[in-house]
């Protein structure tokens, strides 16, 4: 029985600026109904008070101990093991990592730097790593979708730096287990009692069945056809997040 | 017994601007004993006759018809399959290419494109790869060295875009068996009789031993200790390209 689920939000709850249409009636409806609820996100685009700042315009009141990000498990991950790190993230979150950025650096944190992921930036960071710097990535998510269509997220850009320094990426964002266990962890229940629902079949789908979660793969978002077959078996998937909801909760 | 010979250019007979002492005399004198060269590189900064200016300059006489490059190649296999790619290559390289980038885009070109490796340009890669096209890509050489240090090459935008889209690249120079086989077949040798030598251990290394040629690792270039225990056996190495031939040649 599911006493708890875990949300990835773009492409999940929103897409670009809309609520995709029935997920703020699920989300009051299980809230209202006493279920716990958490929100796990590799996004980097944006920092952290500005997700929850959308989410609450949208309509969705989540309390920020509800939300788990990427970035926020990366710059702890930094700080826990005392790295010197060249951030390589978007312009909107450099200042949460401002306090542990600092020459000589020793380690690379690498989010969705959009236009930052220059040339010259991926150089830079490129010559750390080969020197014996960290990779610490905060997800290895292929792309996303937005209003205008598909679009590059970090895990390209770590493909392209663990290739070119010949080294392995630290993942602090979905689908590490160490991620999942933290957001486990906040909860009280049994990963067996647990319902993922996410659009990425890797970051979210197969992260969160490693960990032992129920999961459901829905088709918004980024989700494209033949995209549950990229696990065995395959994922079970829903129309969107309120048919899934109907699906595994009809009693609600 | 070694009859021809295969040079790879930047870090085996140049760094940057500077000739490697003893190349020039070297070459030369393989010249005079009436050996077969061929010069065979990924170069994708610089056009095809600036390649040649620059040698003719540094003092080699090479032939344009001893040159093989790696764009070259990438033109004559998009014409060969009808291909209208997308061209993201470097600045100096794009009017070579000009001929054969018309939208709609079939497929992508990818070459070292420097500065021109930006956010939208790769996210315009990726956006004609996930709708079916075709990927090919000059080299997949991780790094290479200039007199200012080492700098990423074209291969880890090649994986950045194979992971991204779920694709995989055909490369077009090194160390690809048909470039390769293109090379051997202009001379009259066996691939025995001829040996490579290069700077890149994946490139020129395994590449022309895969093909049955001789080789030898140089420690000029982007070398870097230990590269030649990444085949097995591990590649045989000489200091430079002078050493090298002392060794194998050692009547001339």
């Amino acid at each position: 029985m599911i006493k708890a689920l875990f949300f990835d939000l773009s492409g999940v709850l929103y897409e670009g600026e809309q609520v995709i249409p029935g997920a703020l009636a699920t989300v009051n409806r299980l809230e209202k109904g006493g279920l716990t609820l958490r929100f796990v996100t590799n996004t980097s685009r944006k920092p952290r008070m500005q997700v929850l700042a959308d989410l609450k315009r949208m309509g969705f009141t989540i309390e920020p101990e509800q939300l788990y990000t990427a970035p926020a498990a990366a710059l702890a991950y930094c700080q826990a093991h005392h790295l010197s790190p060249y951030c390589l993230v978007h312009p909107s979150i450099k200042d949460e990592f401002r306090s542990i950025e600092k020459a000589p650096y020793n380690a690379v944190v690498l989010g969705d730097a959009a236009e930052d992921f220059t040339y010259r930036n991926l150089d830079q960071a490129f010559n750390i790593l080969i020197e014996g710097g960290m990779l610490i990535a905060v997800g290895s998510n292929r792309y996303f979708r937005d209003e205008h269509g598909l679009h590059l997220d970090a895990g390209p850009f770590v493909k392209a730096l663990e290739y070119a320094a010949g080294v392995n990426a630290i993942i602090t964002g979905k689908p590490s287990e160490a991620f999942f266990q933290q957001v486990i962890a906040s909860t009280s229940f049994q990963p067996g009692e647990i319902l993922m629902v996410g659009d990425d079949v890797i970051g979210d789908i197969d992260g969160a069945r490693r960990c032992g979660l129920e999961t459901c793969l829905v088709q918004t978002g980024k989700y494209r056809t033949g995209d549950e077959n990229a696990l065995t078996p395959p994922a079970a998937i829903a129309a969107d997040v309120s048919a899934a909801i109907a699906h595994r909760l009809p009693m609600l």
